[in-house]
């Protein structure tokens, strides 16, 4: 691999050196935190395969700076562990050999204080890189990959809510996350539907501001007249689809469905349980009773689609949720949002060139696209061309579902 | 369920009762036929839980007609046996309990001979019904189940194939199918590109003539203009990305794939064999040098996708293939040509009413279509509109792969 | 490997060539006889990786003798199927590469008839090698490795009849292998104790007459004083440790033992059901209401263990078996009867020479041995010092236990 | 469970209060300081179901003290956290439900600090306890208790060592535990052999001094003539034994053996690897060139066995070793010695009463016997009626083997 040769998602509008790195100090701190409230011990341990440490995610995002920016432009620049290259690489084939992603959770060292230093000094060695190198000739280049290393780390942000939030579960003694109460009970909203009238439409990132490669390009699309609920599905709605005996009625239930909640035994979504006859959910906050009027939130695609049957309905395209977000000029939602569409390539999409390259199109198989943005996702990091994607037995990220229906 | 209520995809021109006889005489006869040159010991093994046993196949396309037609609307017809409905019910639960897939080869009784009388005795039943009810009140629905249980019995011939072959390879002995010479060895003819423009097209079934539910409705995509190739993708050709190291560069593959092939130690399509230097595959007709000019077959999703990815091109759309086969009147292929489209509802689809409506929707999830039919794929079944749907690391089937590209 | 330099174990009486050649037909055609009730298609199916398939059993007790009598003494013999040593091997690294043993129900072909000839062929062969070579300077190895042949034939006799039973019974039709009724209904008959005073004992095989090299060499053991069952616990007997909850309470089972009953969720023996209230068991004649004065059958180690822990008793070790058989004369028993000795070398052990040293001695960890023969055991195979070993938890066979205690 | 009824195994010299305080202190003080060169993150980690996190042997042996002398004797105590009896309990059935053994990697809480505080708070109230109750009608059933607490606890020191080494080499940077210098380089000594006459001899414990109950009772065995090596074999003779096909030669391994090193891909001894042509080896102190003449650990039953016979010899049995530890008066050997007796009842065997009963006898099926102690063994821990167990893939813990023979 040319490390010269690694292109980032184009950004349109190069950054000044000091709003660059404004925006990095930003990222990181806001990263570490957020796991200020976790312990050593809590940030070593991985729940299951998809689940990763908080220290790993602390290093991943990182290494992700050091490989792509200060390795690639910043000759002075002298790698802090060459060991880390191995440990904290998630997925990137072209930049080398890396840790099993499954043994995340074996890594008692480096210890976090080590990985804490290593943040500190690859923060500072990329400060450094942005003052000597502004208006140079790679100048666009490292605001692209700044830019898109900012992004990435405030995916981990998302990420790392999400496992910890796993991990702290599978202690019976459920502890908490964070201290602050939970959210206020909440009563369900009247539901409407909006319509929206079939025709060629345009969807996609058409290049104005960062995106993800996989946003692009920007194309046309029919879609036909369709319907789209006001609001996402409810607690107290999805209780009833349960009650009425939603988890053991094989017709609402595709065919991988319905073998997957009887091969794991599921009657009920992800960190919900009745005890003493009270429905009770795992928060951020530990156990709490369930909030009714609060957005369904940790389905699976196949529980977000069974339940979408029962209701008399259907899950939208992504195409159906993009218009819907720039008609309404809607901001990220409470919930990522199950649709319809697997995860495929926009017709003409080209992955960034080099090792960046893998950053998404080598995913596209067997996942779903989920819209929107949840509660947890960074403030300002959502847009409405943003396309985010899971296996369809995934639950344990911030996953909902809103209705569709044809007029 | 009222299995008066079942109802089967619509067939616009009801056929007369002994059309409808000479149509499922020609139809069963023809399954008798490719099960001729196996023993008793043949049809009973499974060799993995995605194939069923030869003898599975002779029983379940019987129970199809007795279940649909027989017991829906013959009230003098009495059960062959009581235990057949458990036995040869392969995924439809709104009919009831049934023998659980992966156990299919552990039959061993009912023997061979009795399959056979129970064939018999239901043909000859349906005979007696449609001479009974033609023209009588139920007989649209009667010869559109009729329809449907010929076409499903088709559907059936073609996995019987895929599934011997699967079981006579796992013998060490590599015995035959048949006894018929292999086809002659053939040279990989020249390709050449077909384009295409854009434009709004209308693709799925209309209404006129036979179709599952899944192919329709009938309904408009907007589609880029694109280029296929003349045809599929040659032995000869698929070769030369094994040699270029096809198998160990990850740059080629998906995620999913990657791991797939590194799990299973993959580096070559199921059934071929590199043989004191010389490459062979196994065919119906045993072992064999690998024939050129044929179109390579039993790629996985993953393998064909590689390859596009490989050849500086991609794989089609259903849609695109769809434009093609009307575009060229082509008629059936040589091997079902995998498409980067995942296998989900068209928009308006509604599943067939009954437990019927079991037999496509259920498995719209996971699964990638193919198009164009094989050389396994019986006389008169296939239609441009036609979608078959398979699991991306399935390869057992005979399929393969056409190039596409953007203009 | 030499086979000429295989030796048998030591049978001290050289058989002339008649007599040899008539417990050669005995025994072959008492095989035959059994596979006589079964089809084709029954024979060729393997229900878990420890049952091989019944023409498995017919070309495998074949090759035995193909192997070390025709190849090894016989110089004019021609291989009946070269393929057939690959395909018939069990379990003898010293002979070649071998079928994969779960994979022996995959053998569609060589078809019944194919092994039927080879069972033939070779035996015609080795009437015309014992003809030949009587009385040469190989006559002692032959007639040794004969007697070894035909025991293991006799030992194949028993698996066949355990592995069809269990292959019958994975068919929700319950089919029968024999037609002849079952069992008169038995009343559990009145317990008594035999007593046994300590002393240093002598034990295992010593030379005259056939026995196999794990059965020696004879060696002194001391044994304390013990006491014995005057009969294996009973079907009622152990219907009492069900109903005691025996199956829901820890303290009954050993660690392993209980976490395999968790794990498989079993709540009664194999081959026991309780349908509308009645115990049922599957035999070799179909399912049948329990025989309560039979002994209980197709027990694991675990069981066995567990249920003589409920009783306050214990299982008797290997020596206290032998003792007590030498001392009533017994002859083999209805069920194996577990004993708590794990199945490892007799002090001054020595495998046999050659390929034929792989028959026992390499199986010597994790096995528990059982003694007194079952009512399958062909008639004459057993003998006092007969060493049956299996792992603790199977249950296929047809093993229960009887009870000791101290005094 | 009565818990007053419970007895631990008979130690007939009753402690004074002070003795049995300082004996206390000892053992606590030394689990405490073989865990303090570890950080909390090395703490928590579970690298295989069979290892335990440092943290989880720190809070249950304090556990057993807190449920087997504080709750069961001290009215006054109040339960230090209610939780801890779910989360620390090993495998008592009798004292109920408890949390998942693989799944104790998982419990990032209780912190370490709090489990170190429930150590301490139950040390003192033992204390407390010791001083009330002197004298007492309980005082004899306190001792024996404390004392099996005490040496319950110095066998988890042993543990605690083996599973910290086996976390430590999933790491790929290699951590050392101990900061303090390997041993230094050892010549492998010559070997002799030692004869021991045949006999009926007496083995087990017979009452006097601390042990635990599976050690008895003692008991008469024949032993016949025997020899054994005068040392354990050295690293380099298990390197010969490599060198020489070991790994690849079936004829030395047991069936399961082979099964098990071809399914695991085995080709030398955990934690051995060679590099750059030199053979190296995990230590405490981090990865060592290997030492020749250091016994040779980490061997699994199986291996310990191949060696064995590839050397023309056998493993001793358990009588063996013990009648040469009393003839030798040989105090804790450097490794486990695999012998060839499985662990079962000696006659007469009585599991201790109430739950501590379940400490050792329910796992008499399938482990086969160490004898001799470790380096890692804590001093005073070990006598020759010690009989420590494994099951036959083990290599974990510090185990190796002595050679035996025939004279």
């Amino acid at each position: 691999m040319t490390l010269k040769a690694v292109t980032a998602p184009r950004d349109k509008t190069p950054l000044s050196a000091p709003d660059a790195l404004a925006r990095l100090r930003d990222v990181r701190a806001r990263t570490e935190a957020l796991a200020a409230p976790l312990s050593a011990e809590d940030m070593v341990v991985q729940s299951m395969p998809d689940v990763s440490p908080t220290k790993w995610h602390l290093g991943h995002t990182t290494w992700f700076f050091e490989t792509f920016l200060l390795k690639a432009f910043d000759k002075t620049y002298s790698e802090f562990d060459p060991a880390f290259c191995y440990l904290f690489n998630s997925y990137y084939d072209a930049v080398g050999e890396r840790h099993p992603r499954p043994k995340r959770g074996l890594l008692t060292r480096p210890a976090l204080d080590r990985v804490m230093a290593y943040r500190a000094e690859v923060s500072d060695a990329i400060a450094g890189l942005l003052k000597a190198a502004e208006g140079g000739k790679d100048w666009a280049d490292i605001t692209r990959l700044l830019s898109l290393g900012c992004h990435h780390e405030e995916q981990h942000q998302e990420l790392l809510l999400a496992d910890i939030k796993h991990v702290l579960y599978q202690n019976p003694l459920r502890p908490a996350y964070a201290q602050k109460p939970a959210d206020p009970v909440r009563k369900t909203q009247k539901l409407s539907w909006m319509a929206y009238p079939e025709g060629v439409r345009e969807i996609g990132h058409g290049g104005r501001g960062f995106a993800f490669d996989s946003e692009g390009p920007r194309h046309k699309v029919y879609v036909g007249a369709f319907q789209l609920a006001s609001r996402p599905v409810s607690n107290s709605e999805y209780l009833e689809f349960i009650e009425d005996g939603g988890y053991r009625r094989p017709e609402f239930w595709l065919s991988d469905a319905w073998a997957h909640i009887c091969d794991e035994g599921k009657c009920q979504p992800l960190y919900w349980e009745k005890r003493d006859g009270e429905w009770r959910e795992f928060l951020m906050q530990g156990e709490h009773p369930l909030n009714p009027g609060a957005p369904v939130c940790h389905l699976s695609y196949y529980e977000a689609d069974a339940y979408a049957r029962w209701a008399g309905a259907r899950l939208p395209t992504e195409a159906e949720l993009e218009v819907m977000a720039v008609a309404t000029k809607a901001t990220a939602g409470e919930v990522w949002e199950w649709t319809s569409s697997a995860y495929s390539p926009y017709p003409g999409f080209k992955p960034a060139a080099g090792a960046v390259g893998e950053y998404n199109g080598k995913f596209m198989v067997g996942q779903m696209v989920l819209r929107s943005g949840s509660g947890a996702t960074p403030p300002g990091h959502w847009r409405p061309t943003y396309r985010n994607f899971f296996y369809p037995p995934s639950a344990w990220q911030f996953t909902g579902l809103r209705l569709a229906r044809e007029p």
